[in-house]
C-alpha cells in the first residue's frame, strides 16, 4: 500500500517534470545536456520525500510539486558540476556517460548553471507568495555556500575524522534532503510543530541515506576511503548506527499519525535499499 | 550633480554588499574566492542601473538594494564561470588573476555556484513577498537557460552574421542589464507604464554598453573577431549605431520626467566611457 502510494507520487512527479521541461525555451544543445542529466535514471529520493512530507501533514501532495522539482533540479546540477574533471572527474554515472562526457565540459558547466537557476523559477511557481519567498530562503540555505556547496568544499579538502565526516555529509547531502522534506511540509501549509517533526525525521533520514550509501559502496569497492563510515568504524558499528538512525527517523515521522505511514515506510525502504 | 548622485548610489551599494558578505557563513576559502571575484574592481554598472531606475520612478533607491546586489552576484558568478579553462580560459580580469588562477578550478566552480545561489537569497530579502516572487521570476528569465546562459551557449558556438551577433549579445549581456533596471523599478513599486519605459530604455542601454565595449576592445586588440560589431561594420557605421542607440535610451528614460535626469546622464556616461 505504502509502496503503491510512493509509486503514484513519483509517477506524478515525473509527469510534472516532463511537462515543465517541455516548456523550457533553451538552446537545443543546452536543453539536451540538462535532460541527459535530469532524466538519467535517478531514484527521485528528494522529490519523493518532499511529496511524502506534504501528504503526511496535509493529506495532499499537489501543491508541493514545484518544490519537489526545485530540489531535484538543484540535486541534478550538483551532480553535473561534481562530475567535472576539476572536481571528481567521473566519466560515468548510473551506467551512462556523465554530462561533460556525453556533451563537453563547457556545456556541462552551463547546463548545471541553468538547472540551478531554473530551480528558483520552479519555487516561484508556488501559488502563495509568502510561502514561495520562504522556500527560496530555505533552498538557498540548503544548497548554497553554507549548505551543499560548503559540504562539497569540505569533501574536496578531505575529512580526517568521523566528526568531520558527519559534518561534511550533513552539509553535502543532508542539508538538501532535510530541506526537501521540510519544504514539502511548508508548501502545503504545515503548522510549525508539523514542519519541525518533518525536519527532525528528515535530518536522520539524510544520515541514514549516507550510511546505506557507504554500505552499498563497500560491496563494490575494494577499500573504503576517509569519506566512508566504514573507514572509521567496524561494519557492526555502522550497522548499529544505521538502525539507531532509522529508529530516530521513524520516531519523528511516526508522531504525525496515520497520514505519515507512507513516510515511515519510506524510512524502511531507505534502510534496506539495495541500490 | 548627476555624477554626484551616481557616486552616492554606488557607495551605498558597496556598503550594503560589504555588510551582506560579512554575514555569510561560508567556508573561509570559498568566501575568499567569492570576495576576490565580487570585490574585484567592477564598474557596478548593473547595480547603478537598478538604483537609478528606482530613483527615476519612485525618488528612492533603498528598497532596490537587495535587487541590485542579486543582479551583481549573478553577473559576478557568470564572469567566474566564463573565465574557466573549459570556457574562455582567461588568466586575468581587470589586471588581477581570475578566480581559478588565484584559487583553483574546483573552488572557482563552487564559488560561482554559491554566488548564483546567494543571488536568490538577496531577492528573497525584498520585504513585499509578491514583489520578491515576481523578481525571482525576472532574474531566472534574464540569467537562466533562456537568457544569459543561452547567450553564452551561442557565444561558444560562434556567431556568423551581425543579426546572430546582436541576438547573442541581447541574451548574453543585454538580458541581465535590462532586468537590472526593470527590477529596480519593480522593487520600488513602479507602475506598469513606468516599468515598461525603464525596460525599453535599458534594452537600448544594454546594446549601447556592448557597442562601446567593442570600440574600447578595438583600441587594444589587433583584429576584431566575429564577436565584435567592428568585424561586421565600419567604424563609422558602429559610431552611428552607438548614437542611435544612446538617443533611443535617452528618449525612453526621458519620458519619466525630472527624476530620471541621472538615468539619462548615465546613458551619456556609458556612451562616452573610456574604461
Amino acid at each position: 500500500m505504502a509502496d503503491v502510494q510512493l509509486k503514484v507520487l513519483v509517477g506524478r512527479f515525473e509527469a510534472y517534470a516532463e511537462a515543465y521541461f517541455a516548456e523550457l525555451d533553451w538552446p537545443p544543445r543546452l536543453l539536451a545536456a540538462a535532460r541527459h542529466a535530469f532524466f538519467g535514471g535517478g531514484k527521485r529520493v528528494r522529490p519523493a520525500l518532499a511529496l511524502l512530507a506534504a501528504e503526511a501533514v496535509a493529506g495532499l501532495a499537489g501543491p508541493a510539486l514545484p518544490w519537489a522539482l526545485a530540489v531535484e533540479l538543484v540535486h541534478t546540477y550538483s551532480l553535473v558540476h561534481d562530475d567535472l574533471p576539476a572536481m571528481d572527474d567521473d566519466d560515468e554515472r548510473r551506467g551512462r556517460p556523465t554530462c561533460h562526457k556525453a556533451f563537453d565540459e563547457a556545456t556541462a558547466i552551463l547546463a548545471g548553471d541553468a538547472l540551478l537557476t531554473e530551480a528558483f523559477a520552479a519555487v516561484a511557481r508556488i501559488g502563495d507568495a509568502m510561502t514561495a519567498q520562504r522556500l527560496v530562503g530555505l533552498l538557498v540555505r540548503a544548497a548554497g555556500g553554507a549548505g551543499m556547496v560548503a559540504g562539497q568544499v569540505a569533501d574536496i579538502a578531505g575529512v580526517g575524522d568521523p566528526v568531520a565526516l558527519e559534518a561534511m555529509q550533513r552539509q553535502k547531502t543532508g542539508a538538501l534532503i532535510t530541506a526537501a522534506a521540510e519544504g514539502g511540509a511548508i508548501a502545503v501549509g504545515g503548522e510549525a510543530d508539523e514542519v519541525a517533526a518533518i525536519r527532525a525525521g528528515a535530518r536522520e533520514l539524510g544520515l541514514l541515506f549516507q550510511i546505506t550509501d557507504d554500505l552499498l559502496d563497500a560491496e563494490q569497492d575494494a577499500e573504503p576511503d576517509g569519506r566512508s563510515y566504514l573507514h572509521h568504524f567496524s561494519r557492526a558499528e555502522v550497522q548499529a548506527r544505521l538502525e539507531r538512525t532509522a529508529e530516530a527517523a521513524r520516531g519523528a515521522f511516526g508522531g504525525l499519525g496515520a497520514r505519515a505511514t507512507p513516510l515511515v515506510a519510506f524510512v524502511d525502504r531507505i534502510a534496506h535499499r539495495t541500490v
